[in-house]
């Protein structure tokens, strides 16, 4: 009987795109665990004394993933389990956004950038106003079956840049696999998120992940699926609405009730509220039914002002 | 000092639609309570011993809400502060759907009928699978400032059918006010609902609500906001992901997934996996920034399994 192994990936070498012509940087056996080091997804740009001003300089060549890792054994319409056992952040955070992109890309137009520092269990905003650490990886994924160079920003059937903030230590992912050995990759590590990840960043930062691999045969999928332990507590929480025909325009609507609330109702600049929407705030479809109009709700937990 | 007084509102009278012609029913002081009794969104049609047959023969007026209520001194440009005080489902619900309207209208082609027993602090849908019971009110809303009569389906600025199912008691509920005296009207009584309501049904029920009200001028909103605390606790759960360019795509592709692992994972019915999607799973929005693919997780809790 094979006893499983740990393996150690550093992050001298990392990839920028999804490509299955990529060679594992090492293969290991199912029921193994790798301890994966990770960049930021600014590839380590971002540094202590920056300011906004930075924001606009920096290029972006896709999230910087440490892998392939070749699982032995997988093959086409297997599933691929990986066991999220431990992560541990770095101790610098940033949180950005700029012109262009992003949920409210046309309410915000001037590049922005805020630092964190993550030694503790939470990220001070400002005095009194403290998120909560909960890390996770944004990035994790497997190779696609298309060949060529895929770009990292969508997520897509192989996971990749799902940004799922639920997938916290101790959840599992369970990944299709497209190729011969799955091909896994993982980066982006995020220390706090909200469901939406509107400003486009989390609190971004260095991850060391430790994963376990299993090759599953006894399901079928088409599609990512996961099993979590939901991270955050129940507790007080407000919550703005969108009301509207198009989810998308609803999920709008309540980040800027929200950036609105936290303006006027907790003194914060707009952009900060911005920030806090994206890295705090989770958005749920409240009813998705009820034509021609539907629900999006932006809640934000209240613990956060040591309420 | 005026003592607030308590009102109760009983379910002889009803109306069907969105009117500011309506006259109110009772007028009351700020800081009253009001003790409504809701029909349920059936009006009264299903009974025990109902089957999916009768789900066809339904024809629907609207949801039966009771009121008006008139808050002496609410103004457009007010806020009215509804606070839940207490609810009360009554002993019998029913979830169900029918062709052509729902999340998965193309789906499910045949209509279907559940009724639950409503008597402990959750509901069955088979042995070893039961739901807990969360209630609010799916409908709670004012007069619209436009004149003439508006279908209750759709929620709109004044709340109304928002389906929002973290309003349950202990929950603080703000509506804009768009007529003289607000005119607040509730009902479509829901024992249990996931966030999204899929099927187009929560477990419906009748409903008997203790809401207390509060003219606010100090604040302004153009749309409804609310402040809670989350109804279930944290624990185990498995979720599926829906990746799209589309959100509401993304959610159906996340409730197909749910409903094939349901399906092929416990047991299930189709019917009754669409059935407890609707009831008990919640639809989040796990990146909405990721072009040109977003995110929409289906979270499903794993203590209905009893695990």
């Amino acid at each position: 009987m094979r006893v499983p192994r740990t393996h150690e990936l550093d992050a001298t070498t990392v990839h920028y795109v999804w490509d299955n012509a990529i060679p594992p940087r090492i293969e290991i056996d199912p029921g193994d665990t790798v301890v994966f080091r990770c960049r930021d997804s600014s590839d380590g740009y971002y540094r202590r004394g920056m300011t906004s001003a930075d924001v606009a300089r920096r290029v972006s060549k896709g999230h910087p993933l440490t892998g392939p890792v070749g699982i032995r054994g997988a093959r086409p319409g297997d599933v691929l389990q990986v066991d999220v056992r431990e992560l541990v952040p770095g101790d610098l955070g940033y949180t950005s956004f700029r012109p262009g992109i992003g949920l409210l890309r046309d309410d915000f137009t001037e590049p922005y950038l805020k630092l964190w520092e993550l030694r503790g269990q939470a990220a001070e905003l400002r005095p009194g106003m403290r998120v909560p650490l909960a890390p996770f990886l944004g990035v994790m994924g497997v190779a696609l079956a298309e060949p060529g160079a895929h770009v990292t920003a969508p997520p897509r059937s192989n996971g990749g840049n799902m940004d799922i903030k639920q997938l916290t230590a101790g959840s599992t992912l369970y990944l299709p696999v497209w190729v011969d050995g799955a091909l896994f990759s993982c980066g982006d590590g995020h220390a706090a998120q909200g469901d939406g990840e509107v400003c486009i960043t989390a609190i971004e930062t260095t991850m060391t992940a430790t994963l376990r691999f299993r090759v599953r045969r006894d399901i079928r999928l088409a599609w990512p699926e996961l099993e979590t332990s939901l991270a955050r507590p129940r507790g007080r929480h407000y919550a703005t609405t969108g009301i509207a025909p198009d989810l998308m325009e609803a999920a709008r609507q309540a980040v800027r009730g929200m950036i609105g609330h936290l303006v006027e109702r907790r003194g914060l600049s707009r952009e900060d509220a911005y920030i806090l929407s994206s890295v705090a705030v989770d958005l749920r479809i409240s009813e998705v039914v009820d034509a021609p109009n539907w629900v999006v709700s932006a809640f934000l937990p209240l613990d956060i002002f040591g309420t």
